[in-house]
């Protein structure tokens, strides 16, 4: 594996969750890539994905060196052959060129500004990366994909489905407050069509998700219909992208409770995190037995684990 | 032991201070807790702490993560069943529960705010994060105390003291530019009345600290007879506990001189640092043979080591 | 080697060199100080110098520990004898000695302010702390000098050059937006000065730096003559050191293209990064195959690991 930008460079998710569960049972194997270095660089906050890919990097014996880049911290410029005269003092080309030569792996995270479609789903930053190093980039969230989140969410359904089916799993756009990145949706889609579980999408109309993510998934409108023997109910809101970033609906009645839960197959309710409680997902589902959102959270650290000890092999 | 948030989760100080003394002739034990995982989480900054219990951490084997929350870095929810759609992402239950996943060992420090006491003596950031995991809760400064300073200070008297007999050991209140913390002066009182010594407390009128953790100790507003035959003189300021976090006085005769020593037994001076010279204590003291200060400081690694030593065990 | 504040602590610049070339050929060296501790306090900002120290220490088996130290972080008294009732809550004497009970080595990277040549060229933060502590002190670039920067060009110059007979160095001034130190200027002067090269400057008129730092180097105001047969060119801008902190010009003759390189011995170019490209050095020399500030880049953690060995030793 070259890069773990999504799942297009993935050949076998289901393998490499199975990976990542043998990594739980058993995380301390600091001989396999002792005194290799893995640089995380953050041009957006993180806390759950730093954490638990730090911690991953130092089960498997890497050094990990996290920097935190604050909006105005390192300015780069993207642009060819411009004269760097402004505020931006130092070009991809050095950024991602001497980075190269410190890591055996760079790992980024960049969110989108959520204001310019075009802009967001070029993946400017990442793609320039990749560009300029020939060492392996590792998305730690991009702008259209959360590819750790999704392979952790994978590795949380492979751990807690022991049926001789495959599952039924339903995403289900909730509501929030404010405009979230398409990102954890699309990816979640994009693994769960790569993976063999049956799934489908529902939202309110206005919230289709780009044709690319969605791929056969069914999709419905009628959160109702689509919930019915769910064995595993991801929920999360995203933005709108035909109607770029923005909110059309704070529709409580999407808020998944111990009600919406009937109709499924005792489901497993699923979150990304950090979860806003009564308006994303009520806390009885949340404090109930069909809850999991600690066990993905948990997972992240295999999840990471498994796909560094690929990219560093 | 489980936690470690005060004395009160210690059956055994003197032993714990002698543990720690053992580290400091001994501290690199790699394979104690290798690969084990220690969270510091600091929602108020820190230089000495963070640096001393990461550094204890690695002499463990431990990995050592640090999380600088900054104020406005991640607003926790408190209130049960509540609808977060305020500015508060993430509950408690979630935060707890996701470094519970992570950790083997959760440090916390936050600060009171001084002005509600009631608030800041319910303690309720540690109290939240203690009911939400299971994993042990190592208090890095909280409100009310900061136990891990006082067992520094503990093994630091331990390693000073070569006599006989029980050291007579003497908590003055200094004065300072601004409000501060009782919690120094409370955690202190509370380990001294807990060990083998002769503890008295002085200060100015109006600076009582809380019974609870005055105990059994002598109190008086009298410095200078207070300081007589001190073999260890620990100088502090605090604000009012009764007149709520207010500066009553800056009465700079309680500035400790090599004038003030004279009546003690040539008594050793500790502060916890950072101190303002001239202020609290002067030039003459610090720089002088009798001010242990530096010690202390240096003993915040192997107090920090022996318990997390404890708590990984 | 007690400390590494300038070349005027190096006996021996070419054989140190030849140590960091030897640590590229094989880094992963754990066992050499393990469990050794090294606190880099970082009163400015820094990329490069942070990753490639950290990398370093972590190669040599040690624990890196960083403290990003903001302008109002810690605020620090220097002056004696005073009563610090400021805003400046401790003293060089406690934070020097605090940190050197810590560690086994303390970086520190300090930047001038550009507008008292006499307070920056007193080094004062480097020579306070040098002063309050016992412990060896690691410059990661102050006020006048970048020793660590200087001894990763040498070892590139080492590495890139084959002939039998001293290769012709020329350090060029160029053009920038800002006023820059002369930190990476005066430091390559000496360490070039100390070296088996034939060394010199050129400049505009205004731009001479410190007779200390020029040496016995030829300086030129003629930039073509000056690169005449060079076998290196290192290009750097720098603000006035007579006129203090000035620009005196931003000719933009002076920045770097493939027609300066015609004269020179088919010149290697160097850049202590990062570089305005198309204002300090042409896309079209960046790009190419006389570049090499990549490998400088690179050589960073080698000339650090070779330093911090002999300040562990």
């Amino acid at each position: 594996m070259k890069n773990f930008l999504s799942i297009n460079d993935v050949n076998d998710p289901m393998a490499l969750a199975q990976e990542a569960l043998a990594f739980k049972d058993d995380p301390i194997q600091h001989d396999l890539h002792k005194g290799k270095k893995v640089g995380f660089v953050f041009f957006n906050p993180s806390l759950r994905t730093r954490l638990s890919s730090q911690i991953a990097a130092e089960n498997l014996g890497a050094n990990a060196i996290v920097l935190n880049i604050g909006k105005d911290g390192w300015a780069l410029e993207f642009e060819d052959e411009v004269v760097m005269n402004s505020d931006k003092p130092e070009h991809i080309k050095e950024a991602a060129g001497v980075l190269g030569r410190y890591f055996d792996v760079i790992g980024i995270r960049t969110f989108p500004g959520l204001t310019s479609r075009e802009d967001d789903y070029q993946e400017k930053m990442i793609q320039a990366f990749r560009e300029n190093t020939d060492k392996p980039i590792l998305s730690l969230e991009s702008s259209t994909v959360h590819p750790l989140q999704s392979l952790a969410d994978l590795v949380t359904i492979q751990e807690h489905w022991k049926e001789n089916r495959r599952p039924k799993v339903v995403l289900s756009w909730a509501p929030h407050v404010k405009a979230l990145p398409q990102a954890v949706a699309n990816s979640f889609a994009q693994w769960m069509n790569a993976s063999d579980v049956e799934f489908s999408i529902t939202h309110p109309e206005g919230y289709d998700l780009a044709t690319e993510f969605v791929g056969d998934a069914k999709v419905s409108y009628d959160q109702k219909s689509a919930l019915a023997d769910a064995d595993f109910v991801y929920v999360k809101n995203w933005s709108s992208y035909y109607d770029y970033g923005k909110v059309l609906t704070q529709d409580p009645s999407w808020t998944i409770s111990n009600g919406h839960l009937e109709v499924t197959n005792q489901a497993k309710v699923m979150h990304c995190l950090p979860v806003r409680r009564g308006v994303v997902i009520k806390d009885e589902v949340l404090d109930g037995p069909q809850a999991i959102h600690l066990d993905q959270s948990e997972n992240r650290i295999f999840a990471a684990q498994a796909v560094l000890n690929r990219l560093l092999t």
